[in-house]
C-alpha cells in the first residue's frame, strides 16, 4: 500500500535537537526517525523502524545462509545463570538490576551467553546434534555511565547475537569462519566499509577474536594497520621484542646527581648538559644513531594499583622506555580481570622505599623493584627492555639517577607486559611493515569463546566414543541500532540524509507539486504502479504544502530516488531526482517507471 | 532455503513438562516451540518464533489496511510520565520497577498510553495532523502475582497496542470503527472464533469499550449473551430495573422475633414457619407467584470496606435481594478506583450500631443506613430495589427482623449500584431476551479512552477556529503471545499440534523415510521445488531416524500438510498426509507438488 505523507506519522523538525553531539543523532531526530524517551533510550518512529527492519532483514538473510536459526530470549532474566558464570558480580554498575514482587533478583540482559549455553544444555546431549548455530535479534540493556552520541552508545539498543556450538576445535573453526563470512556479506550489502582487526581474546580462553571496525573519525576505538595487511585494535597489538644485546665490556652503573629532574624531560635535559654523549643503540634499536640523550634512553617506572576481583589492592610497577606512556586500554586488557588505576599518594606513603620521581629497579645494596626485592612490588617490563639494553633511570635516592644500568645484568623484571602505547611507525608484529593508527567504531565482533561458559555451566555432550566432552562455543555480535546510526553518520549532506538503497525506508519518494489536479492524479498513478511492482513508495500528496517545503522534506528524509510530478504532468513528463548526486532529469512517465523498476 | 531437520534447532520431548497446567503450554514445550526461562517468562525457539512472526504479520497487514503506522517504544521507561498520569502509584505491585546507576526511577512498561500521548504532543499541534492511528508490537511486562498457564498469563508477553488520536468525537468514532473492523479481519484470518462483548469503560471517561473474547472453557472471563445478540462481560452487564410499585394500602412495617436467623436461609425458614404466606410480587417481579417466602423476598445488607487511592477506608453497605450475591469483579469495577473487600470484625467493632446478621436500613427511631442516618454509612441499593417493593430485612436489633418494609416509603438508599451477580436467565438490558453465561479469554480490546490521558498530559491541538482543543484517544490492544497460545489450545489432538495454515511454522513438512537414497533424492527435489514456489518447507532429512519417530515428530510439530517420500519413490509416488483429518493419499510427485502449490 502506498504510504501517503498526508496521513503518515512524520514531522520533520527545523531545529537541531539541543542534546545532539553527532551528525547521525541530529539528522535522525530532525528527519523524524527517532525521538528521545530517556537518556540513551529512544522511541522508534515509522521511518526509523523501517530502516531498522531493512537492516535486520539483511542480517536474517545472511544468518540463514550461514545455517544459523533464530531464537529469542527474554530481556528480563533471573539472577541464577549470571551468578553461576560470575557475571552478576563482575558486571558491576553496568547493568540494570531489579526485584520481582517476591524479592527474587532479575536483570535486564546486556548479553545472553549464559542463556544460550543453558538452552543448548537443556535440549542437546550428543555430538550428533552439533554443530549448531543459533542467533537472536534482541533489545539489550546496559546502564552506561555516560550514554551519548544518540544511538551510537545507548542504554537500550538492538543487537544480533549468534552463538555456535561444536565439540571439536576444528568444528569451531568452521563455525567461526561461516559467521565471519556472513559478517563480510552483511557489511558489503549494507555498503559499510569495514576493517577486520585482531582483538584481544579476553579471559574466556578462546583462540580467535576479531572485530569488524568501521573506520570513522567519531569512532571510540583506535586500531592499527600496516600496508602489508596487518590490522588489530590497540589492545591486541603485540610488540616485537628486539634481540638481546651482548653486554660484555659495558661499564658498571654510575649514580649521578640530578637535582630537580622528576620528569623524563627534565632528566633528558640534565643528561645532555652533564653527561657525555650516548653511544648508539644502547637502549635498543630505538636509540640507534642518536647523538644526544633522548627520552628513549631512559627507563620510566610507572606505579599502577590493581584491584583484584576479591577486592585486594596490589601495586605493580611497569618499566618502559621513557618515550612511551602506559595506554589505559592496553593496561585494562593486560591486567584484566583486575581494575587498573594510577597509584595514589596513599600508596606511596605505604611504600617509603619508593622515591617518587626517582624510582628505579636497582640500588647499590640490591634490587629495589620485583617480587624478590626490597619493596617486594611486582616489576613488569615492556618487551623492548631486553637483556643488554642500557638505561638511565631512577637511583631510588632523592635527586639522583643512575646511568649504564643494564637489563639482565643489573636488574631483571618479573615478566613482560604489553601496556605501552602504540605509535604510528611501530612495526606490525607479522613483519608486514610499519603500522598507522586510525579511529574506528565497532560494528561486529566474532569471537571464539572456547569452553569457558560450557565448562562453567556444564554443557557437555557424548562424543563418538561415548565420552563426555565439553562443548566449545563461538560468539558473534552485530549492533543493529549502532549500524543504523553509522549509516546515517556516513550517508548525508548539508541538506539531510541520503540512504543507501539497501536500507532506505522507502524505495521511491514521489512528490506531487503545484495545485493542478493533473499532477496529483499522475503522481497517484505513478505511486500505485511502482508499489504494484514491489517497490515501497512514499507519496507526498499533501495538498497545500509548497514545493519548497516538500523538496526540503524529501532531502532531509533521504530516500535515494525521488520522482517529482508537477509542471510537465499534463504532457506526461516527470522529473527523476537522484538524491545523492543531486542530478535531475525530465523524462516521460513511462520511462521513469521503467527505470525505477529496473 | 529449505529448513533441514538434520541441522534445525529442534528437540521434541516425550514427557510433558511438570509445570504445564494447560494443553497449549504442554504441547508448545513438548513440540519445541518455547522453553521456560523463569516463572511466566519464556524463550522462543525457532518454531515458536516462526508462528509468532506469522501472527504478527497478519496483524501488521491489517493495521496497515486500517491506516495505522508502526512505531516502537522502549520497554524501559522513566517514571515521570507515569507519575503525571497517576499510574506509577496505581499500578501497585503489578509492575517491575528499577533504578538506574544514578538512582533515577524506571519501570518496565505494562502499557504505553502515556508515551503515545506524549509522543503525539511532542510532534503534532494542529487539527490538520489528525486523525492519526499509530501502533507497536512490543514485549510488555507485568509482575503477575501468579503467572500461570504458560503463555496465557505470563510476565513477559507480546502485544500489539494501537492508539488513535482525533479532535472530534465523530472522528474518534470513525477511528474506533476502523480498528474494530481490523480486529474482526485479524481474527477471521487467524481462524479464531470471537465474541465482541460490551466491556466496562473504566475510569477514563470514554464512551465505547468492547472486548473480543474467545469463548473457551479455560477462559478467565465470564460473559453473558442473549440469543437476540446481546453480549457483555459480567462487569459491563446492566440490570434492568423494574417499574416502581404503588404502595398505597400496604401495611406498616412489622418487627418480629427471629431467633437464630443470622443467614438468609435460616430467615426464610423462620418466615415460612411463623409468618403468613406472602402476597405475590411484593419484592418486585422476582417474587411474582411465590406462595412461600423465598430468599428473593429478603433484603440482604452486605457491608463492604473501600480503600480509596488516598488510603482512607470507607464502609459502604449494599442492599440487594437475598437471592443474589455481591460479584467481586462487578464490585471492583463499580467502586474503582477504590479497592473493595469484605468488612472486618474491626470494622463492625467500630460501628456498634451495626448488629451483625440483623442489619437493615430502618428502625422505629429513624433510618439506620445511609449518609443521613444514625450510622452515617453510605447505603447503595441494587437496581431491583425500586420504590414500592416490600422486604423482610434486619431490624437492627439482635434476633429481630422486620417485614413489610417498603422501599421509598420506609427507607431509601444513597443511590444504586451494580454489584449483584448476574445469572443465566436474567434479562439482557437491550430487551433481546434472557442471557446465558459463558467463559471466554480476552484476545483483544477496543476502547475509547476519551480525553483522560490527553487532558492529564496536556495533548491539545488548534482546531479550525484556532482554538485549543483537547485530543480524544482510542486504545486498541491484541495479545500476540496469548493468541498464539489460544491457537495451540484449540488446534491439537492427542498426537500433537495441528496449526491452521495461516500461522503454521512451515507450509509443508516433507518426510523422507527408509534407507533408499532414491527417497532422499526425491524428497530433496520436492522440497526444493516447493520452496522455489514460495512455500516454507521443513524437510526431515535425518538419515538414521525411523519412520515412526519421524511421523511422531511431524504429528507433534503440527505442520498441517505433510508429504511422505518413501517406498514409492522409485515409481515417482509420494504420500500426501493431511495432519488435521489424518487422511493419507498416494499420488504422483507432480500431482503432490501441484496440489501443495495450489
Amino acid at each position: 500500500m502506498v504510504t501517503r505523507l498526508s496521513h503518515f506519522f512524520l514531522r520533520t523538525l527545523r531545529e537541531d535537537p539541543a542534546d545532539a553531539e553527532v551528525t547521525s543523532h541530529r539528522l535522525l531526530v530532525r528527519a523524524g526517525y527517532i525521538r528521545r524517551a530517556a537518556p540513551g533510550i529512544f522511541t522508534w518512529l515509522p521511518l526509523g523502524l523501517r530502516v531498522k527492519a531493512k537492516i535486520e532483514g539483511i542480517i536474517r538473510d545472511e544468518m540463514t545462509n550461514a545455517g544459523a536459526y533464530e531464537v529469542h530470549f527474554p530481556a528480563l532474566l533471573p539472577r541464577e545463570p549470571y551468578e553461576q558464570s560470575g557475571r552478576w558480580t563482575s558486571y558491576g554498575d553496568g547493568i540494570f538490576r531489579l526485584h520481582d514482587r517476591k524479592g527474587a533478583d532479575y536483570l535486564l540482559a546486556p548479553t545472553h551467553e549464559e542463556m544460550f549455553t543453558l538452552l543448548v544444555k537443556d535440549l542437546y546431549s550428543s555430538y550428533k546434534d552439533l554443530p549448531l548455530s543459533i542467533y537472536q535479534i534482541q533489545d539489550k540493556y546496559r546502564d552506561e555511565a555516560r550514554p551519548r552520541a544518540g544511538l551510537l552508545r545507548g542504554r537500550e539498543f538492538t543487537m544480533k547475537d549468534a552463538y555456535s556450538f561444536d565439540y571439536t576445535d576444528e568444528g569451531q573453526d568452521a563455525s567461526y569462519q561461516a559467521q565471519r563470512d556472513a559478517y563480510e556479506r552483511i557489511f558489503q550489502r549494507l555498503g559499510l566499509e569495514y576493517v577486520i582487526v585482531a582483538a584481544d581474546n579476553g579471559l574466556m580462553g578462546g583462540a580467535r577474536s576479531e572485530e569488524f571496525l568501521h573506520p570513522i573519525a567519531v569512532g571510540e576505538d583506535t586500531f592499527v594497520r600496516s600496508e602489508g595487511g596487518y590490522a588489530a585494535n590497540v589492545e591486541a597489538y603485540t610488540t616485537t621484542a628486539p634481540g638481546a644485546i651482548p653486554f660484555d665490556g659495558i661499564g658498571a652503573p654510575v649514580i649521578f646527581d640530578s637535582p630537580d629532574t622528576p620528569t623524563i624531560q627534565t632528566l633528558v635535559d640534565h643528561a645532555n648538559t652533564h653527561l657525555a654523549a650516548p653511544a648508539s643503540g644502547i637502549a635498543g634499536p630505538a636509540t640507534d644513531g642518536a647523538t644526544e640523550w633522548t627520552a628513549a634512553h631512559t627507563l620510566k617506572n610507572v606505579v599502577l594499583a590493581l584491584t583484584h576481583l576479591d577486592g585486594t589492592r596490589e601495586l605493580v610497577i611497569v618499566g618502559l622506555p621513557g618515550d612511551r606512556d602506559v595506554d589505559d586500554k592496553r593496561a585494562e586488557v593486560a591486567f584484566a580481570p583486575a581494575a587498573v588505576e594510577a597509584a595514589t599518594e596513599q600508596d606511596f606513603e605505604n611504600h617509603p622505599l619508593l622515591v617518587k620521581g626517582y624510582i628505579g629497579p636497582w640500588s647499590e645494596s640490591g634490587p629495589v623493584l620485583g617480587e624478590e626485592s626490597a619493596t617486594g612490588i611486582r616489576y613488569l617490563l615492556d618487551p623492548r627492555v631486553v637483556d643488554g639494553t642500557a638505561w638511565i633511570t631512577g637511583a631510588n635516592i632523592d635527586e639522583k639517577h643512575v646511568h649504564t644500568l643494564v637489563a639482565g645484568r643489573d636488574f631483571t623484571g618479573d615478566g613482560f607486559v604489553e601496556v605501552a602505547n602504540v605509535r604510528a611507525g611501530d612495526p606490525a608484529p607479522d613483519g608486514s611493515g610499519p603500522v598507522e593508527l586510525a579511529r574506528g567504531m565497532e560494528i561486529g565482533h566474532v569471537f571464539q569463546l572456547g569452553r569457558f561458559f560450557a565448562e562453567t555451566l556444564g554443557l557437555k555432550v557424548l562424543d563418538e566414543n561415548g565420552k563426555l566432552v565439553t562443548v566449545t562455543m563461538g560468539s558473534y555480535g552485530i549492533g543493529v541500532t549502532r549500524i543504523l546510526a553509522i549509516l546515517a553518520e556516513l550517508n548525508n549532506d548539508e541538506r539531510g540524509l541520503v540512504w543507501p538503497a539497501s536500507v532506505a525506508p522507502f524505495d521511491v519518494h514521489v512528490v506531487a507539486t503545484g495545485k493542478d489536479a493533473v499532477a496529483f492524479e499522475l503522481a497517484e498513478r505513478v505511486s500505485a504502479e511502482l508499489e504494484a511492482s514491489g517497490l515501497d513508495v512514499l507519496y507526498d500528496d499533501r495538498p497545500k504544502v509548497s514545493p519548497g517545503v516538500k523538496f526540503g522534506d524529501a532531502e532531509l528524509v533521504g530516500v535515494p530516488r525521488i520522482v517529482i510530478v508537477g509542471r510537465g504532468a499534463a504532457d506526461g513528463q516527470v522529473e527523476l531526482w537522484d538524491r545523492r548526486s543531486g542530478e535531475r532529469e525530465v523524462v516521460s512517465v513511462e520511462d521513469a517507471v521503467a527505470r525505477l523498476r529496473g
